[in-house]
């Protein structure tokens, strides 16, 4: 496959596309990017990369970050993760309560907001120092030291958080959350002002496409059925509502954040990261949501 | 009518449903109340007071509270209550969050658990020390003053409301709680743990039958109209899930709290306040809600 | 009281009311109606009549004649009507199936649209000519004999009633419904298509005044506890999801129906029906709930 | 890979797995089935088949017939198909209502029985004889002619499927559903009583493993890109609320019926069948999800 071509033929069909959607502003400082930028960073399983545009900016990963606690969370826990979460789509908006209450405090699956709080809480439990910990296992997996989290965006959210914290609270009521509800936030936030940029992102995704391993290192993160089944809740649960969308146009397992980022992989083949601030009405990136669509359909590389 | 021997065939009648229900367990300084405790006060409005067993022992009054905080804001602020919390009965459960996330933040009355928190943040804003200013307005509507919030029942309500606290930051998520959480929740525990004895409800409540006067002094707590209406809400949101029921077997505007006290009232004609520890599945006392339904059965004193 | 200054005062001050809302247009049939009408009649206890405009032009009662049904069916049954249906308001639209499915069958109460059909399907199964029944049951309680039902208006029921078809077979589907779908639904309909004047209908109500007694024979319909219950359900449930504000700002039993019809009644004292057809967002008449509340603040004569 | 011997040891590992789980009882034709049976049939992309047990006995495919009809519908419709019915997992068992009313009339996906009932709708309007064609169809992607739709079954689901009636009316009630309730059930009836065995079926998915062309004849049945996007919903959407487990733990796309049946594929090489009548509660094949599961786990063809 002639990446470069097909990439140089993506950036061109996404011209149209670009101006559209809005950037999240439901806190101040995720409001203050500008939103014109677009990157993205291909890493092969043979270690070349491919990149398009503005991939060695950094931006605020977000929910994507929920798929690296949650591999942690494997990591200490194993099997045991899954008696305080489930592994169902939610069919709801990613903050939704209701679905919370009937379920009686089992969060649908690790990726909705309630989820990944629960997930925040065993790392809390299981850790001496979460954020430390966490910032070492985004390190080991990529390579790299050259990130951190966000202190004004976490603080900013933290500021903000009120639905986050009446979930914590919530899943409290219901006995599925151990620790303190501020100390768990103050975690959850950190992991989610993580700032990374596309290159980085996209060798982090790169251990999900080459079945649990680092590619640099060879160090194993996750076994082969391990690394199969967080492929296939980003498949089922990785876009919110959009997850049927994403699976339906795309074909491959990713993540999305509402900085913009998204972050994706074919098994065996390659590992994508794209980041474009403007966001759909689900809170996914418009042209990041486009580019993979356009990246499946000039490669031909769906899973599916 | 012949009061006096009309509540001897009350609790006469009342014997075979002793021993039923259960006391409210879910805080642990509740649940150490002796459960098989029973009292009844009658105040008619001629000034009378008839009464049966524990009449004058103090008990937690909780969500009966709700209405003294109800009338205290709409003392404040009259209409502009209702701009923030509704009128309509609720349909759910009292502690639900389903129903504030398809309302948008606006809980659907002042009774249940949402709109108490929602009354009680106005109460915060609107005066300079609401705990104070609470226990004056039971003072005056009462002519008591030996009564007090236990501090013991507040602060383990606090520690174990972790719904409470959901509810107050799903509030503040939609811009309908304007202090801080912690704030509005400490006064709302010292309300609900206000005790009084059934001598003492009645006369608080002989106001709602007394167009909205206190009995004895003649002090006027709201105007004729606004008592209807606080009267109509209980009648139809006063006792949970189970007001059609309450409604339908008893007939009078009424509350209920999970300390076992029921308050209710007869326009013009008499208030009464029962009080016995164990609850029925819905949350209501069931010698209380028995002792009702034969008192409006005896006297024929249905509103309806 | 002097009825008739009251009345012409009321009229007055309806005049800037008229012209808002819209008739109820889901079938062809009642769009038809002529908007800008409005009728009331108020029968006293003593049998003195009190008119104001169209009071005996007939319109179709729809909703209101759930109440008639229900007092068959008590009749028939007495307390076993209320296995298969409940008595608590519903707090959802009138046509919601959402509730009926997390309450598995058995609607809330006998006025939304679900409980009617359950409660014309005990009809059915206890009468054999249930129509006739019907018809002759009014009749008997109004003393009067021109009235009948549209069959055009019960045909275009039928033939844009999905959701009530929807509704009936989710009912059948939890064993709540003993009929066929259609026969149950004819009925349905046809009693919906009743059309009766105000004074007609002020009479039929003045049962519920009245002890559950006709005031002109003295004939019994219900006992007086099974009327106190009905007036009850009225006053939770009369007003689908705006009975609260209705109880809240009227405070009488009551019931409406989109044909732009209410009936009301103060125990002891008087019952009152207006009409006219434009409707507000909930589907109650404006000008008919803005004239029973002007009637209960002019005679002080709310039941609270 | 040597599939006999992997295919034997999976037979080896059922067998503690025998006897778990109970038949479909909700139509009495379906529970007749004697419940311990089992078969499978798996197909290679080369044309190989390995089977185990009852391959060739028919049993009544019910939801997986739902796959065939929406091929047929974006063989007549196109992208039209998505504007009466979404992509996105449910979140709710199959056959609620309750998301229906909350999403107005659009089902979810195609997959739950309100998607299927409007897909079956668009192939009545599409199609003179939509049952003749849907036979026709199956013999043309299968290369046998020798099955039929069982009529008793199809008769018994008429007679019982009060919830289907149910939700076909409210399709209806929004517009979802442009022929008559019984014309359209009697076909959606119809093709879920089709009966198959497993290699009938295996060789009915291979398909969409092929690219969307029929292995033996070459015979283009859907594009490339429109095969994608049926697996892709099958992964998200094909096992009710057991979707995200399935995706999680066997990682292919697939489609479970309550007959016992599951069909599976692996995109460039196999289709797979299984079938026994014993269901799990969330109504899949207990022995089929986990002969699925190890099939998956020995081959390594997880899609992930």
């Amino acid at each position: 496959l002639d990446y470069p071509t097909i990439l140089a033929s993506i950036q061109e069909e996404l011209r149209p596309f670009w101006g559209q959607g809005k950037v999240a502003d439901y806190i101040p400082e995720l409001a203050r990017v500008s939103p014109d930028q677009f990157g993205l960073s291909l890493e092969c399983s043979d270690g070349r990369i491919f990149e398009l545009g503005a991939s060695t900016t950094p931006f605020s990963i977000q929910s994507i970050s929920k798929v690296f606690t949650l591999v942690m969370a494997i990591q200490c826990l194993s099997e045991k993760v899954w008696t305080r979460v489930g592994v169902e789509p939610s069919g709801n908006p990613f903050n939704s309560l209701v679905q919370l209450e009937y379920e009686e405090g089992v969060p649908r699956n690790p990726f909705i907001n309630a989820g990944a709080i629960v997930i925040a809480d065993m790392l809390v439990s299981e850790l001496g120092a979460p954020k430390e910990a966490f910032l070492q296992f985004m390190r080991s997996i990529t390579g790299e030291v050259g990130f951190s989290s966000n202190e004004k965006v976490a603080q900013s959210e933290k500021e903000h958080g009120f639905r986050n914290s009446a979930m914590a609270y919530f899943l409290k009521s219901y006995g599925n959350l151990k620790n303190e509800v501020e100390v768990v936030l103050d975690f959850y936030y950190f992991h989610c002002a993580l700032e990374m940029n596309c290159r980085q992102l996209a060798k982090a995704f790169m251990v999900f496409a080459n079945h649990g391993c680092v590619l640099q290192t060879g160090e194993k993160v996750l076994s082969l059925s391990q690394t199969k089944r967080v492929n296939a809740l980003m498949q089922t649960c990785g876009f919110y509502d959009e997850s049927g969308e994403f699976t339906f146009s795309v074909g491959l397992p990713g993540k999305s954040g509402v900085g913009g980022g998204i972050a994706a992989l074919h098994p065996q083949e390659f590992s994508v990261s794209v980041w474009s601030p403007r966001l759909n009405k689900k809170g996914n990136s418009v042209l990041g949501m486009k580019a993979l669509e356009l990246l499946t359909t000039k490669t031909g590389f769906s899973i599916f």
